[in-house]
């Protein structure tokens, strides 16, 4: 039976992210409408209660949608129902890994890195509140150089974030630092195990459609689209 | 082969209860390190980079021991290595669910509500930071008031949290109201289908090491591990 998915997402933001590009690793199609989710509108808190993006529904045949809500539900989701290509090893030390990383870049590295640096030169954008505070992007830009030391370290020793396989924890890092990136925030020439492993996934098709993403009033580093960058 | 299994955990730590409600459930014998987390100790920015606990240690055999970091890792790869009794039930809605909610309690519930009395209550106590700012532990009990009508609505409607059966939701829920329970800050009385729920997880064998837990300097609510509250 076909399924049909519509992805409510916003172009910017990391969560959202990390499930287009495993729909696109996997091939799945999916169309999709874009939601300012800082307006909190009904739409979506009629779909997700917490009012977060990104929510994917599946429609299968005359069945009931399938509404997902939460990015982690929805990528464990997608993993489960299309299980090829895989994005978690067959190895249990692996797999761990990734999700390990995934908690990671979803609460230490938002909360200590990602979260400043795009509230201060995105959201306030978006809700009109004016320009960054420069002691909060500091903040920000401090936490993402300790952490990519971290990550750095990391790929150093290994093909891909989790291990010897491309995983959800690729995606989920690069989600959050294509983000980073479009700002103008990354800075690349400090750490090239990083830069190497971004370029990697940069050039993959399940990205492509990441790098066209614009927003009005938001304009990305002239860098941001270039794969040889 | 036979597994030994460590957990390093902190006993009122919500992450930390999900993981042990989770080995009771499935009835894997385990033993613990109770990790004074708020102190960074070295010996557990060795095993988890982020500093956070549970971190689970799975020896088998004469292998390489598993390190299993981040609550969410390690309550995936329990079920997945030990998948009865089931945690997350066969069908795909249902599974969804329950991710869903996982996800809400450990980002939206803690991040405005439990953060913030727990931050207030327990945390300074044990950084020797003084008495709970007000207006903090306020905003935090506004909040989960208004989280609780939600799940209260969902419990009127549904056995269990994600619902016809018991799922890592409900362990989440009841590990992140259980803290604040010991702390004496559940409004129980305007909330009866909560209470309802609560009463049938608190009576399950798998609770009972957490109705035990204290820890010096904190004292629990009276009723704390009254299972006729």
């Amino acid at each position: 039976m076909s399924v049909e998915r519509t992805l409510h997402h916003f172009p910017l933001d990391p969560a959202s992210r990390q499930v287009r590009l495993a729909l696109g690793e996997k091939r799945l199609t999916f169309s999709e409408v874009q939601v300012r989710y800082w307006e909190r509108p009904p739409e979506l808190t009629n779909l997700n209660a917490s009012g977060l993006i990104p929510v994917l529904i599946e429609t299968h045949g005359e069945d009931e949608p399938l509404v997902l809500c939460e990015a982690r539900a929805i990528l464990d989701h997608l993993e489960e129902v299309n299980p090829e290509p895989a994005l978690l090893a067959r190895d249990a030390a692996e797999r761990a890994e990734a999700r390990r990383l995934l908690q990671w870049f979803d609460r230490k590295f938002e909360f200590e890195a990602g979260g400043y640096i795009l509230h201060e030169k995105m959201e306030k954008r978006l809700l009109g509140m004016g320009a960054p505070d420069l002691t909060n992007l500091r903040q920000g830009r401090d936490g993402l150089r300790e952490h990519l030391f971290y990550v750095d370290r990391l790929l150093q020793a290994r093909e891909w974030l989790a291990g010897k396989r491309l995983s959800l924890a690729d995606f989920a890092g690069a989600a959050h630092l294509s983000v980073i990136d479009y700002f103008g925030d990354m800075p690349w020439a400090d750490f090239p195990a990083v830069k190497t492993w971004y370029m990697k996934l940069k050039s993959r098709p399940c990205f492509r459609p990441l790098l066209t993403d614009r927003w009005p009033g938001l304009t990305p580093a002239p860098h941001y689209d270039d794969l040889d960058f």
